[in-house]
């Protein structure tokens, strides 16, 4: 790591010779392989833009000319040139590095969301201040996968971009053929199309040895060839990326040959307007195990063997693969049933469903807002869609929902993956808005399975309801054992504890629990040593969470106390729909909610986080208490 | 109107001449424009669709071919063919015909959302039923406005639709060159360019007089026509729409020379695959006085003169002008202050800003997640946005604020016009769903200002806020007269009214009202009709409605009863922040909530829908004092 271990900056790049930069890049792949085997993370992503990580550091002046990355997950090799390289070993840990950008560990970073199809709008709005502020010159750099030009928002931007020809946006196009999956649609069949083209590729190699020969060289080089590029473009060119929107257009590029890229990052940075500059990677380079993974290409890892690519942990089973058998055992039955995935049919557990039912499984791209209108038009055509998404991605789709789905009261089933705290990946990956969100949908039912058992009969009960549309939502991590009822009420509410208080107090104060999901089965676990205290404590489950079921509101009335946990926000929540439905009724018992306060928490595991905002057992039980003390 | 008359359903249409079609056209407009005229509606887009929904109700099979209307605000004629003439005396009425296609009205309709961009997701969800139910003929066609193709749903659904080619999705591209105000963007200028083409223009007139006179008529015409521009098209074709997505496409077509739609619409029946057919039509045409509105072509009018289109009622000064002249005020003092609209500068009061500083201010199109993007970027930039929208377009940008914005704080203000009941655009206008949308985000502050004062300060204390996002928002209509506060807290809150109870009774139920916006003064003006019952009543309007102020903590812990008053949906909103912050607090008086209901409203005016849900000033002291009575 002889050259690495000099570069703190972008300008420490600017210094090295070619041959320094081949070894650099050499030296960065090994020190991701060996960094992130250890702490897991987005290899894949990160391996395939080595190159061009390098070449737009040398290119531009960051942070005076910013580079904003799309979902960010690819900026490891960005982190590693600016100066943050000795941080990898606490890479998604709590405390440590971010796996996205994070504006609190550098000035070269300036978004943290890791949602799809951003960068484009933030670099059309810095530009737009760029130009007011007197600083039209400065590039403002947005580098975006080919996967995430599939979301509309990317359309939006362009779209904005390209009518102002004098604002010097470049937008570096990563394209990789992939997002998590391979990236799907129409404009990716032309991508694969301007992808291949040999005679465009041989026209480009002999003119750039020719001009070499002449004595060209370097950023002269590539001016030159891109005039000879216009004058045989209309020959050689098979289609261009956007021609309609009017942009300027330079590639396809070798993402891996850092002499290229930097040509045409160099030709990007000189031109004055709008410009694409298309940079042709291969996600995972230079790891076999990757490169082997034809599914995913190592997209992201957990900690494994930094030579064969083998997962060091064994995982526990988990929910998604409940889901995806329980889904492909209705499909069975139901020749209606339809599964829509937005890019991420791996992760989303729809590959077992894609392999039986190929002509009823969609694969939309990253475009939520588009698998959910998509799936209310498959509704009014007598079908019976199943999105599959993670919870934090549904933000994207609100609006359809409210107005495409619930409107018209279409039998649309979401199935949210990811929902409540997820952890490591960030602020922006925790499913913590779902409940929140979905909730303002008149005639939206809602529905929270505590254990492998109840999501297969959830799943069922939302696919079976005509009415409107569901969701049905579930955690990331491992499965616990099924927690059977102590009894089931008319309406589905499940009672898990009912203990009185220890001497059989008349006048002892009556505490009922509510818990959605996994919660339920946490508060039964304390609920003994909360009536220890000397309460009456009931526990439900009401596994439908909206609308809240009657018998939930008739337990309230006969408790003096009625507390809710949710693996989610607390405001809009399960908590929230609880207390103004009692408020309805004109029950006034006390409340108090367990859940997520209004804050972006910072990365760290699922447990780290329930711990530190007193979510998890020992927290709940501990507040539980507190309150009781309060009241009694 | 002989030939109107005899339009019952779509097949009456197939069954007339040439010269009849021309005189049903004829009819046509003139009965929207008597119509319209006396009820108020969308004028503009349905005069530029006659001849458009002819053609397409005498080529197409509707229902079985589903005709989605995005927008569907323009679909006044395709109700009139469809057998609704006769209601269109209650169009926008409480009880009548809707102003968007609507399911309970007619088996025609699919769709109730007036949100743009959509269509083309329903269509391609519809198809893939179609296909998987042994139906692949049919087509599914999709009616979809140049201006909302900015939208990026439609490159989302277009990419889809573009991936199979084995799906008969007809998308009529209908082209005014506005959304409601002149389309922007890339996209736009290549549009424009497609429009006017003399060259390609005059070929196929010539060819099609050169068909004729061999004795090729109707259809095959066209056929022979299309073959013949697949010919020429490299030569005299300037561009095509979405050539990157390698769809199919026809046009442009005249959409007022009802052969060449006609002829244009049928080609596309046969054709077998996705295509997209381009027909370029005239905003308010065959209505002098909407041709001469140049800036909205009148969009949509009240009720007018149906000679002169003169309004015949005198608008009240609403909250909009308030709202623009303050911002331009604002923006006098402060250069970084810049306006952002997605393609509604004029109904969101931008344009006086957008005369005063036209470098600061963006049209991004009907474009709301851009808009909001690219306001952080903005802001990033060192600028402050000011993004204007109605209420309820902000539902599609939630992903944005809470990602893109919240997350790293940018300050960001949004300015929400009708936001709460709007009335007779019916259910998808209404600005109910933003208090509980908006309010799950971190570090969200949200302002409800009661009169015209309050929105010129509170507009000031956003701008001012420097810590992260603030939304402004009034609702529709005529702004009241100034309510000042009897006293003003150190943090804001107002008290509107003060009243002791009848005999000054020691012991009487104290009552806190607390109202957002215009509802604080509703609930001032009936305090003295609840204090008559025997209880002390103190209203108050918190301005910032979020987060809770404390001094309605304070306030509340010193009361018996509080009942919240919003405009907007009662689930989440600011009852909901009034309660969670209570019980937070170990407070536990009873609280009551007044808001919208977890329901989808029927149409009618305002002022009818806030009687019907007792949110009229009548209502709210009956149920009110209902609850006293229930506690007393």
């Amino acid at each position: 790591m002889d050259v690495l271990a000099g570069i703190h900056c972008p300008e420490d790049l600017r210094r090295l010779s070619t041959a320094e930069l081949e070894t650099l890049a050499q030296e960065i792949r090994e020190f991701l392989i060996e960094h992130v085997a250890a702490t897991g993370g987005h290899l894949g992503p990160n391996l395939g833009v080595v190159e061009l990580s390098i070449a737009l550091h040398r290119v531009f002046d960051s942070p005076r000319e910013p580079i904003i990355f799309d979902t960010s997950h690819q900026s490891y090799v960005h982190k590693i040139l600016t100066g943050r390289a000795e941080k990898f070993e606490s890479l998604r840990q709590k405390g440590g590095l971010s796996g996205y950008t994070s504006r609190s560990e550098s000035e070269h970073d300036w978004t943290e969301s890791s949602h799809a199809s951003a960068a484009l709008s933030y670099a059309d709005g810095l530009s737009k201040a760029k130009v007011l502020q007197g600083r039209a010159k400065d590039n403002v750099i947005a580098v975006v996968g080919d996967g995430a030009l599939t979301g509309g928002m990317c359309w939006e931007a362009l779209n904005n971009i390209a009518a102002d020809q004098h604002r010097n946006v470049v937008i570096v196009v990563n394209d990789n053929g992939r997002s998590y999956a391979p990236t799907i649609g129409g404009f990716a069949e032309n991508l694969a199309q301007l992808r291949m083209q040999p005679v465009y590729d041989s026209v480009m190699e002999h003119g750039k040895n020719t001009l070499n020969n002449m004595g060209w060289v370097g950023r002269r080089t590539f001016e030159a060839l891109h005039a000879f590029k216009e004058g045989v473009k209309s020959t050689v060119l098979p289609g261009e990326m956007f021609p309609e929107l009017g942009m300027k257009y330079v590639g396809p590029v070798d993402g891996h040959d850092l002499e290229a890229v930097e040509e045409a990052l160099t030709y990007a940075h000189d031109f004055s307007g709008p410009i694409i500059v298309h940079v042709v990677t291969e996600k995972g380079r230079g790891f076999a195990p990757a490169e082997a993974d034809t599914a995913e290409l190592m997209h992201t890892t957990g900690v494994i063997d930094p030579v064969t690519g083998e997962p060091k942990t064994t995982a526990e089973p988990g929910w998604t693969p409940v889901f995806s058998d329980e889904l492909v055992a209705i499909a069975e039955e139901r020749k209606d049933v339809i599964a829509i995935t937005a890019a991420m049919a791996g992760p989303t557990g729809l590959l077992p469903f894609k392999d039986r039912f190929p002509d009823r499984f969609f694969d939309v791209g990253i475009a939520e807002q588009h698998a959910v209108t998509s799936a209310a038009g498959l509704a009014l055509g007598g079908m019976k869609p199943v999105v599959a998404l993670y919870s934090t991605f549904l933000n994207r789709a609100i609006d359809q929902l409210i107005m495409d789905v619930g409107l018209i009261r279409q039998p649309v089933t979401l199935v949210l993956d990811r929902a409540g705290i997820t952890g490591n990946d960030g602020a922006s990956h925790n499913g913590i808005w779902d409940i929140s969100l979905t909730s303002v949908i008149p005639g939206m039912r809602i529905a929270a399975p505590r254990d492998g058992q109840q999501l297969k009969e959830l799943l069922r009960e939302a696919v079976a309801f005509e009415e409107g549309p569901s969701v049905v939502r579930f955690p990331k991590g491992s499965v616990p054992a099924d927690t059977p009822a102590q009894r089931r009420y008319a309406d589905g509410v499940d009672v898990l504890a009912h203990i009185p208080s220890p001497g059989e107090d008349e006048g002892a104060l009556k505490v009922l629990l509510i818990g959605t999901g996994t919660f339920s089965v946490n508060l039964a676990d304390i609920a003994d040593d909360i009536a220890h205290e000397g309460v009456e404590v009931t526990v439900i489950d009401p596994r439908w969470i909206c609308p809240i079921p009657d018998t939930v509101v008739d337990l309230a009335r006969a408790h003096d106390l009625v507390i809710t946990a949710e693996d989610g926000m607390i405001h809009g929540g399960f908590g929230s729909l609880v207390s103004e439905t009692l408020s309805e009724h004109g029950i006034d018992v006390p409340r108090r909610s367990l859940g997520f306060p209004a804050i972006y928490p910072d990365h760290a595991s699922r447990g780290e986080m329930l711990a530190d905002l007193g979510l998890d057992s020992a927290g709940m039980k501990k507040r539980i208490l507190a309150w009781i003390k309060d009241l009694a």
